[in-house]
C-alpha cells in the first residue's frame, strides 16, 4: 500500500486539476471569455450581488479549509503535508456528488487569524467545508464561521462521523428492539468528532449520554473545562455518576469510542446491558477489536476501518450533504438536518434489508449521495434557509 | 456581445472546473486516493516539505487573488464581480501554458490583511498572481509579498502590461532607426502599470524617461506624493522640466499612456521628434486615436484594443511567464527577467518580419508562450532563483 501510494501520488502530481469549460480558438472566443466580454457579467454581479450564482463557479464550488492541526491520524503536520488528504476529499466530492472544490491550506493555527482569513475568502464559494482543524478550536472556529457567513459552514471531521455513526445506532437500536430514546450511551472522547456525536444524539432525544475522557466522567464540575465542554457537561450524565470509563459503561447500551485503540477491556464489556452495540472508531487501532467484542458479548459492531464490517465512513455523509446545501443554495445546516441525514442513510440501509453486520449503506452505493442530497435541500427548503 | 457574453456565463455556470485526475471505482481506489493511503504521501511531504512539489498539484497551481477594487475598467466592484474575471483568467492560463489557477477574491482591501492573508493561504500554491488590485496599494502588496514568502508573486496590471509595451518599444525602435538609449520617453499615468512600466523603461538603459499625470511632470518636489513615486521622481526627468503633458511631450520620441481618453491634441503629437511612437492604451477609448495620430505625424501606434494594430495585450506575457517560473519551480521574478521576457517576445515579432502595424506577435502565435517560458526558467536557474 505504502509504495504503491505513494507512486500513484508520484505519477499524478495532483489529483485534481482546474479545467476549462469552455474553448479558446480565437480573438472572438477571447473577447466573450475575457476582455471586454467578460465585464458583462461583472457589471451585473455588480448590481445585484446574488446573480453571481447565475454567471459563475461559485454555487457549485466548495473551499475545503484546513491548517493542517490534525490531519488524518496524523496529527499536526502543517498545510503542505495536509494538501494530499484535501486533493483526495476534493476528489471525492467531484466523484461522488459532481461538486468542485478547491483545497485552502493555512500557515496559520490562530483561531481569531482562521476566522478572518475564511470570512475574506469566501464571497466566491458556495459552502465553506472545514476539514482536519483541531479540536478544541474547530468548535469555535466553525460556531463563529456560521454565525458571521451567509453560505453553510460544514467541519466534516464533527459533523460527518456524527452522521454516520447515528445512522448505524439508529439501525443497531431496531435490530436489537431497543426505544431509541431509553437507552444509555457511553461517549468516549470529547474532541470534534465526541462533541457533535453527543449533540447529535441528544437531538434524537436521547435521555442518557455519559461523555468520559482519560479523565474520567464529563461532570460540570470537572477541572480545566471550556465553556463548550461545560454546556455538554450540563446536557449529559443526567444522574451524575462520578469515575472512570469503567463506572460509565456498566449497563450502557451503547459505547461510542472516538478516542485510542484497545482501551475498551473485556470486563467493561462485559458489564454493558444485553445486546450490547459498539462503535470503536479510533484509527487505525479500534478501541477493541470486533472479534474480541464479540467474544465479551456485544452483538454489533462498527469500527472506522474498511476491512471489518459495519464501516462508519463519513463518505456516506459529506458529499450528499454538499450537493444539497449548493443545489438548494442553503445559507446554513441545523443540527436537526444532520440528524435527519442520518435517519435518511439509515433507511437505506433498512430498505436493503438489515442485519448485524450491514447497519450502514455501502459508500458506493449509488442512492445514498442522492437521498442524503435531496433530504437537505427539502430541509433548507422548508425551513427557510436558502437565499 | 453585450447579449452574447452574459448567455454564455449564464449557460456556462462558471467558466472553469476542478476536475479529477483519477477515477474512484472501487474500495481499493479509495484506500489509495485518500484513508488509509493517502497518509503516505502526506508523511513524506511532513519529513521534508519540498516533497510537496512531487506528491501534490503545488507545482502547477497558481492563485489569482484579487480584491475587487480596480477590475478592468470597471473600477471597485468587489470580490463577487471580480469573479468573472478571474475565471476568465484562469481559463487562458490553462488554455496557453497549461497552468491551473485557483481564483480567491477577497472581502478586504486593507493592504496589511492581504499580504496576511496571501501569506498564509500561500503554501500549497506554486506562485501568485495578483490581479486587479488598485494602485498605489498594489504595488506595496507586491513588494511585501515578494519579501516574504519563497514562490514568485507577479502583479499582472503592473508588470504583463509593461512587459508587453517594453516589447513593443523594442521592435518600433528598430524600425525607425531610433537606439533605445537615446530616446525621450513620456509616460503618462502613475498607477500600476505606469510605474511597472517606467521602472522597465529605466531597466533598459534609456535615460530620459518622463513621468506624467493630471497634475503635470512627476517631480521630488511634487505635492503629496508617496514613497514610491518620490523614487520614480529621482530617477526620471534628468533635466527637471517642469509643468503640464504638453511640455513633457515637446521632442519627446515615445509616448506612452496609460491614463484616460482622449487627453493627447494635435498640438502635441505635433510638438513631438520625428518618427514619434504612440502607445495609446486606456481602455476603451485610447489616449488618441490611432488615425488622428497618424494623421498628426505619428508613425507608429500602438493600443490597448483588439481592433487596432499593434494590441499590447498582456496575454502575450502572463501565460509563459507562469509556465517559466512553474516549470523552473523560480523562487522569484526580477526586474531583469522581465526586460529579457520583453526582448524575447521581440524577437518573435522580429523573426516575422516587422512591419509599422506589426510590432508585437499576435497572441494566438504559438511560440510566444513557449519561448517565453524557457526565456524566464532559463534566467531563474542562472540566477540561482529556483529551490
Amino acid at each position: 500500500m505504502r509504495n504503491e501510494a505513494l507512486k500513484l501520488h508520484k505519477k499524478l502530481l495532483g489529483k485534481i486539476e482546474v479545467n476549462n469549460k469552455i474553448d479558446v480558438k480565437d480573438k472572438r472566443d477571447l473577447s466573450l471569455v475575457y476582455s471586454p466580454g467578460v465585464a458583462e457579467p461583472c457589471r451585473e454581479i455588480f448590481k445585484n450581488k446574488e446573480t453571481v450564482y447565475e454567471y459563475t463557479s461559485k454555487g457549485n464550488t466548495v473551499a475545503i479549509v484546513t491548517d493542517g492541526s490534525a490531519v488524518l491520524g496524523l496529527g499536526n503536520i502543517g498545510p503542505e503535508a495536509a494538501l494530499p488528504v484535501m486533493e483526495g476529499k476534493s476528489v471525492l466530492l467531484k466523484k461522488f456528488a459532481g461538486v468542485n472544490t478547491v483545497p485552502i491550506c493555512l500557515s496559520t493555527q490562530e483561531s481569531d487569524e482562521i476566522v478572518n482569513i475564511i470570512k475574506n475568502i469566501s464571497a466566491t464559494y458556495g459552502a465553506i467545508l472545514l476539514e482536519d482543524i483541531a479540536a478544541p478550536r474547530c468548535i469555535e472556529i466553525e460556531e463563529r464561521l456560521k454565525e458571521e457567513l451567509d453560505i453553510p459552514v460544514f467541519h466534516d471531521d464533527q459533523h460527518g462521523t456524527a452522521i454516520v455513526t447515528m445512522a448505524g445506532l439508529i439501525n443497531a437500536a431496531k435490530l436489537v428492539n431497543k426505544d431509541l430514546k431509553e437507552i444509555k450511551v457511553v461517549v468516549n472522547g470529547i474532541g470534534a468528532a465526541g462533541s457533535s456525536i453527543t449533540k447529535l444524539l441528544l437531538e434524537a432525544g436521547i435521555k442518557e449520554v455519559i461523555l468520559c475522557d482519560k479523565e474520567g466522567i464529563l461532570n460540570p464540575g470537572t477541572q480545566d473545562l471550556t465553556d463548550k465542554q461545560i454546556e455538554l457537561a450540563e446536557q449529559t450524565n443526567p444522574n451524575g455518576e462520578e469515575g472512570g470509563l469503567d463506572v460509565a459503561i456498566k449497563d450502557a447500551d451503547v459505547f461510542i469510542g472516538v478516542s485510542v485503540g484497545n482501551i475498551l477491556t473485556k470486563d467493561m464489556l462485559e458489564s454493558m446491558g444485553d445486546d450490547s452495540i459498539i462503535f470503536a472508531m479510533a484509527n487505525p487501532d479500534p478501541e477493541v477489536k470486533p472479534d474480541l467484542a464479540k467474544e465479551a458479548g456485544s452483538r454489533i459492531v462498527g469500527t472506522g476501518r474498511s476491512d471489518y464490517p459495519n464501516q462508519v465512513n463519513n463518505l456516506l455523509a459529506f458529499p450528499g450533504v454538499f450537493k444539497g446545501l449548493l443545489s438548494a443554495r442553503a445559507t446554513d445546516i441545523t443540527d436537526d438536518m444532520k440528524l435527519k441525514v442520518a435517519y435518511a442513510i439509515a433507511k437505506i440501509a433498512e430498505d436493503n434489508g438489515l442485519n448485524d453486520d450491514y447497519i450502514i449503506p455501502d459508500p458506493f452505493d449509488k442512492e445514498v449521495v442522492n437521498r442524503v442530497a435531496n433530504t437537505i435541500s427539502k430541509l433548507a427548503r422548508e425551513k427557510g434557509l436558502i437565499r
